[in-house]
């Protein structure tokens, strides 16, 4: 294992002094227990978005702390989830007086860790929902999941609801629309290589020199179909069709589009991806309104991408091109 | 080789198809010859930025075109410069009347087309003015290189080289304050994995399981010493050292820090090998003033990052802190 670490159980503790050296007018952070928030917590009167997950999906959480998108971060061990006791400090840090939405992936341990939080949280007086996304049309159960896991859509949920809660929607407000941005999203990922988790110090799974795993899991879980590689246009094709045809997507549809690297893929690879994805999209019919083309939702140093597809009205776009100020994702200030 | 691309001799075009289409209202692409122009270019009455270089280095350069920093980028194919009839094509597309800068890095290659490019533009009558980067300390010529490799300050200098342009500066300022830039910029970098080129199908260099190789060129050229993988901390010291020993950089001094990944490698590890640099550069009496932390001049899927510093006084973070918005770096707008 080559990695760029000091000892493997100090990687997420050490990653995170970075992200406050590196952002300190944004970002503040707690290390025990560990969570994330954006500087100005708590924003008196706007209701407070709380997510967390694994560590090795950045910039998935704590790069989307910020004005706009999330109050809080809760990142757990690499690819394991937080504590109950890491998701209700949080919220508690990040209370502005109007209520917490937690947005959970669709993980098991993550499942069971924010509800615990949860309940802490209500017994603490702090009123509490929560989203649970799962988007990856992959699969059905899988190796840390029941029913489909949660991925690249959260990306999305996490900027729109920001959206919504910054410009002061109330608790239920924000909850409904974040349940509906999960309805409308889909996912489908795939991998060229695996990755290595810090603490295993070997790959997590093996592909020949010609193999590859269609319907990925952002941690290495087996997807659909380990085939052999194919043209980047078959690849896009055969996602993008997988996509399209669960929720599924119609001509006319407006959708906001994310092409998504898993970690080790380059931009070059990507940009070439959206462009066989952009022209499948034009012969369908469907209108992208808006898209994200990089590494959002990753799996340490994985080589692959994933295609996020979510159907959007004009509510949603408007709330998309509000402000957003994080490390991962900025705009518009 | 496992990438996502159709044929090799392809990659480049289809990339640019892929970029046009996921910022059509931020850039225009012209395939004959090949170059990525900002949308609203020409600006009549401002300096002209024109850089370019071989593709696999994204979001270098393309990705930095956009107003507060390129006007256009010129991309070769992969690892390769680009051609005389693609440098002077964009130079005509964005004159603004007020003449051009064209940021070469230093590589035989691109200096001797882009020289060839002026000599066509000033025939034309265009004004045009030219900066070397050679920032690389790892080695004094190279693979493809007489003197110093251009690496990272390259990023560096087209954001504050932008900002100045964007002011209306004129271009014997905009190109005197670029150079100074160049002039107080240290880069080195290393790799714990090789790229491989599409059209070679094969890895550039072979590295044991334990091995790397510090002062890598972002071609995969040799650098100064392969050795056997190390503590973050050690790697970051050993750096930072050969990075602050150069200039030399003296305690007091300001910088801008760049921590960038070589394009495989997790965010996750940016971020600690970060927190290591800024640790260091307390204890130096360093004053980091901005910084960047993530891929912005790679090499494919190599696994491996380097760091930048740039010296820096109230002028130049001024400029820094100017609005820029390309599909690369974006604040304030």
């Amino acid at each position: 294992m080559k990695k760029a670490i000091n000892r493997p159980e100090d990687v997420v503790v050490e990653a995170l002094r970075g992200m406050e050296a590196a952002h300190p007018d944004r970002l503040r952070v707690s290390y025990e227990p560990k969570f994330i928030t954006r500087a100005d917590a708590p924003v008196r009167g706007k209701v407070a978005l709380v997510s967390g997950g694994g560590s090795g999906h950045e910039p998935l959480h704590g790069g989307f702390v910020g004005p706009g998108m999330l109050d809080a971060a809760c990142p757990g061990e690499v690819f394991t989830s937080p504590t109950p006791d890491q998701v209700e400090a949080a919220t508690r840090a990040v209370d502005g007086g109007q209520g917490a939405l937690h947005i959970i992936k669709n993980y098991t341990g993550d499942v069971l860790n924010f509800e615990t939080a949860a309940d802490l949280c209500r017994a603490e007086g702090l009123e509490v929902e929560a989203v649970l996304v799962n988007d990856d049309v992959a699969v059905e159960d899988s190796l840390f999941t029941a029913g489909r896991r949660g991925v690249g859509t959260t990306v999305l949920l996490e900027k729109i609801a920001g959206a919504a809660a910054e410009r002061g929607q109330d608790l239920a407000t924000v909850a409904s629309l974040a349940r509906r941005v999960n309805e409308e999203g889909r996912s489908f990922g795939m991998a060229f290589t695996s990755c290595t988790v810090p603490s295993a110090g070997k790959p997590t799974f093996d592909l020949g020199p010609d193999e590859i795993e269609l319907g990925i899991g952002i941690h290495g879980e087996p997807g659909r179909e380990r085939t052999t590689n194919r043209p980047a246009r078959e690849l896009v094709e055969q996602m993008a069709e997988t996509v399209l045809g669960d929720l599924p997507f119609a001509k006319g549809d407006r959708v906001i589009a994310m092409l998504n690297g898993m970690g080790g893929t380059p931009l070059l690879e990507l940009y070439l991806l959206y462009g066989e994805f952009a022209r499948l999209a034009a012969d369908r019919g469907l209108l992208v309104e808006r898209n994200l083309v990089g590494d959002y939702i990753t799996s340490l140093e994985m080589q692959g991408f994933s295609l996020t597809l979510l159907r959007v009205d004009d509510a949603m776009v408007e709330l998309w091109d509000d402000p957003v100020l994080t490390p991962g994702l900025r705009w518009g200030g």
